[in-house]
């Protein structure tokens, strides 16, 4: 992620990735303020064995794009809504409309929580255990939505506040 | 695709494709027209060895969401700016902004090539060959870019476009 | 509608219809988390009875329409300004901007409401008891509005607030 | 409509609704130029056994939502993109976000023919004959696209432009 | 204005008004809930003696527009961002993108008070007392801003919260 | 007008300024070439016998509102989609959304004719010649509106185009 | 700036500044309220020895443009998101999209921190000791995020809220 | 410039700073297609003497703040209207909305000449001879307009077109 106040929006993608064993690492690269760790960081990722990199930024958001320039481990952009935003347009813009030869993977605004589906769902690809997981998780989501279906059926839609 | 009239923006993903040896194959799924075929296209896809979707669609395009709903496959959608779009706002936002749990991989409006791209680069965490290819098309487009440089120095800014 | 978080929004149209004497069912289907469900309950809709389908969702909103292409039933599609929306105009645009040959007869953003009076127009069409609830329903909106009006007069624009 | 420059926009409303045999007037009702008209028109379109009315304005489109202050018929709008119109975003913004208590059935822009399947869907509600033939609609729909995929099987995609 | 909850932003400019000695009333007409109270109000105005009308309106606001359109009195519209409203961008364009023939005189989201000051200055043209007044107003703004200035200079940036 | 370019967007003011025999000038003042003719003309305006001033910019269009800080003299805004413009956006934005205490009445995007009107029902005020002239217009149009109904109904909508 | 409102916006460039020894003075210069003020501070600027100016306002922002036109002092633009302004659009597209000829050096969205730095960098283009510091400020700023990097890495992103 | 494609929109820029014989280079640097060159060109410009950056790019437009954040030379930042961008919506927010820190003195969407203008502005800070020629330039862009004025005049506006 871009910056320290990243991170509660950042979160849940750590927390799926850890629910699903998924081995990671989160830490802080800005592009703006930390120009050169980016550059490291970046052409060093795959050798480093990294397979999947969420970046997430907010404004005029150059993580994702200038990480996907510099490697070619698949980039997920994850817009932040933050408080230097214009209610998140510059983020999703900046990420999601990048020129031709090096595209960036985006997400939903604030979506990181799906950024780490979607990392599950690359690295799924190949590796079966992750695949079943998924397939479990979605099983998972369906029933959910299946209770609640239940519970509002049995009390009634005028009750579901009380 | 959703529309036969979507081809000309979908055909460099698949030129791209092509250039890289990837086998691929291309045809039209309509979310909105034939509902049933995109169920079962979808849900088939993994077990006939689909590895990446590419999904593109414009207007309230829900082609790529849906299909993301019905597999475990991941899936890049390309919001395209048809005829019918609001400036490809619409397409945009209709692919990008998908709940929590259903991960679409969002590229530029009518950036198919970046999908074709971004399905190689996903390939390649597992295929060296593939990856091998993407280290030089990135070395490809930087000469290029080199070459455009040296040509701009020797003709001067002046005569570029005599 | 899409999710349980959308009954507060939807539940207006509920309480109208409740108003009107106008027998429905309130559920959830899910278009991502639930898509066999879509299916289901939107191809059985008709032969199951029901005459007006009103969809609620929010951010990618593709609720109404797949239903709409699933159904001979007319849907009435309410954007939704959910969290995750932006602003709602994802849920309005993921909603309205309908191919042809598939329409959503799209309401306001949260207007569920508007969504249930459009639904008893559609069936006063025919049904000549609704259509007289209408006509009375329109005559006391209007009487209200002459109340208030008096009202202001009498208290004065100054003391409204007192 | 609201214009006689609206009629190229608007005539594929008139020729579904043609195709389908269901009977109709196209004519023009200014709202803010013939604003007696529209009083004296959406008054009396009911009692005169009008049952749908499709309204198509551009800019600052007020005549489908005065109209449907005026009756109890159902009001299906069409934004049009005339070229006073902001591409398209006051016309829709205009007829969509109606106020509680007077709804207006939205289709996407410059939609008319989703317009007058909406009129027929709404008809078919409780006329068997127009259900029929909206069944029969949807199956050519999808026909047709199933007729593209084969042809573009047997083309391939690189030759169907030629 | 069109409704009784459009009264605290539309109170500064009766306010306004007052501080001038400008008679006027202050009431509601809704386009959508009084259509005909619309009609008589507004070809009525010039012969009760009205000489500008100022109509305040959110969402897809007609108000402003249907009143120019049935009389000659000038009409001031005043968009206002209300709960239902996208963020006042509905309302504005609502009011602002009137056809050829019928225009309303638009000022700001919520800019009440500026509608009072324009009416003023229309009346101003030909009244020598209101254009006084005027005169005196535009002195008062700026020796305003003229003692805001003293007293930042003599506090310092620094203190000037405490 | 702030600048020759914007000549074929004003022309239209101007025409119906002379239809109705309203005297006027037109010329060019531009806020940020030519800032001291800015001053002093606005400041002039009244004393010169200027009723009503109206103005047209494109882009960061600051022409009407700096006129209007500068005179009692009622300014109309006409905001102009230029080359330099984003689609108009900025031209109304800048021109619309004056801070209290110096309003300008904004028309349309391009909307010089309605200026001219604007203008003219201003003046019609205290002007009973102007305002016969606008009773006129008014009846005019709904005449030209009623011809061309009859003209659709005669030639049926099918033939219009022939 | 233009309003005392504006403070609590622009002081962080006045504190910025101040950090830097750099003086200065803060004052209100209102383009509308005060223009003859505006006028006068615009055309002495340069022969009173100011070398940049940073001009921050809201809502239809004229106050940086018509400084630019008045001076050849480098002017530094900040929107505001006043409570008047649409989210800042108007704000931002106002001061921005200046007319070829007269430049203002637009930052982003409050950004008045950023103008004290831009303004620094702007005479660090031939002051060495100012240069030097924005040396020093741009390793204090990579050195912070350095060290937030060692803390999330010491504390777990799991701890970090604790 | 990002790209060879952005010569049309950058020209303005090279032919104002020829005309004011302003030494200058333009060249390629692509953020997202050659990163090393990046690095290297931005912190290599200051020891190279350059002592104001011009930086245009289109899209998702890194190049700007990228070299921002490698340098302490004044970075001008020029959104592209390019093919891939929407509407230059993405250029602008890339490239205004920078984190604090970061400034980029952005202009007007394809507003390169005001960049070539706001350079020499800021060397002007420091050069009396460039100062002068901004003085010069002011004077000729007023009088500019003041010839349009006179042949408007001279024309009448009726004439002009002819």
């Amino acid at each position: 992620m871009g910056s320290d106040s990243d991170l509660p929006v950042m979160q849940p993608a750590a927390e799926f990735l850890k629910s699903f064993g998924i081995p990671f690492e989160l830490t802080i690269v800005s592009a703006h303020r930390t120009p050169q760790r980016l550059l490291s960081y970046a052409t060093k990722a795959r050798q480093r064995g990294i397979k999947v990199i969420i970046a997430g930024a907010g404004g005029a958001a150059h993580l994702p794009g200038m990480i996907a320039s510099l490697t070619t481990v698949p980039v997920i952009g994850v817009p932040i809504k933050s408080s230097n935003s214009l209610d998140g347009w510059d983020s999703i813009l900046s990420i999601l409309q990048m020129p031709n030869g090096v595209p960036v993977a985006t997400v939903a605004l604030n979506a990181s929580k799906n950024a780490g589906i979607l990392a599950a769902t690359i690295l799924g690809v190949h590796d079966e255990k992750i695949h079943e997981k998924l397939v479990g998780f979605k099983i998972t989501m369906e029933s959910d939505v299946q209770e609640k279906i239940s519970k509002l059926k049995k009390d009634g839609w005028q009750n579901t506040f009380d």
